[in-house]
């Protein structure tokens, strides 16, 4: 997607470890515009599946999913808890999850009455690196018995093994925008 | 808002502590069609004072500032992080918060990048019970040198200090459902 990609370019700050800094859009600070595009572009690339829920993580994912809900006909978005919670009780799908970026390893959450048989699931996250999350809510997807339709990321680092591990498993997985590599402090796109 | 009052009578859940669960259409499920007559209100509540930026705290309040933000000629969004990330670094506003439906103290952050004297700020969070949350952000807010044009709420429990603290303060704050008292599991909400 060359509006997203531009804007990576334009403000994405490249850091130590593989590190992509995106918070002046993306996930600390969010541009609602771009969201639309976004949410617009995964509604044209997975037209006609019946997605009738979408699954997404605490924190960074819930704005996207939220807005590419209104582009699949106002559907519930669930998202998945990172911590036990008193506003969280009763039966729970769990799976663990390890953080890239936090460095540590938590179970993720989705109360068992709003995920079953009967569901067709987008997945909505940021990123895509080592998977870690992903996996954890495909896992989550498979316990309840619904369909996945598949994921929509906004940026994949596809020199990270996440991607490969997910398509192998057969999950469909869409990112707007796939990097390459990074070079000294610039984004290089797969094609 | 009387869509929203009916909502918490119909799905709403009183728990032991004075906790309402309501996990089916705000904070983990999330009810986008909801979402957005909220917003509206915000925006009929706060209409012509000029607001260019909203201010939430993670993750529940997330989904519901985008979709207010849509209602505000889709002006830009920040969430304040409660944990240290590599995706933040720079200089940041901190104030300190109690949480009370998590038990624990932390530091929530802000890059100070992204709030300046020239910003006219709207607060929106699903829930004003102690004010811990509400505080840290109109502290945060207060460092920046913007103008807070005040706090948008979905639910404040009225029988709790939080409300009165802000608005002693000279903070304006719009509550969508004021809970007066839960008595036994039924919700009453303040005239």
């Amino acid at each position: 997607m060359e509006l997203l990609k531009n804007r990576i370019r334009e403000e994405g700050r490249v850091k130590a470890g593989n590190i992509l800094k995106v918070d002046s859009f993306l996930n600390h600070q969010m541009d609602i515009s771009l969201f639309n595009e976004m949410g617009k572009e995964f509604s044209r690339l997975y037209a006609g599946e019946g997605v009738n829920k979408i699954l997404t993580l605490e924190a960074s994912g819930i704005g996207l999913a939220v807005i590419t809900a209104q582009h699949f006909g106002n559907c519930p978005v669930i998202f998945a808890k990172k911590t036990k919670s008193k506003n969280l009780d009763g039966d729970l799908y769990l799976a663990q999850v390890t953080s890239f970026t936090r460095g540590n390893t938590f179970d993720i959450q989705v109360a068992k009455k709003y995920l079953d048989a009967g569901d067709r699931v987008l997945i909505i996250d940021d990123f895509l690196a080592t998977g870690a999350a992903l996996l954890g809510m495909v896992d989550i997807v498979a316990q309840s018995g619904a369909h996945l339709v598949g994921c929509g990321i906004v940026i994949e680092k596809g020199f990270q093994e996440g991607g490969s591990l997910l398509r192998e498993q057969g999950v469909r997985v869409e990112s707007l925008a796939i990097i390459k590599a990074f070079e000294g402090d610039q984004v290089i796109f797969a094609e």
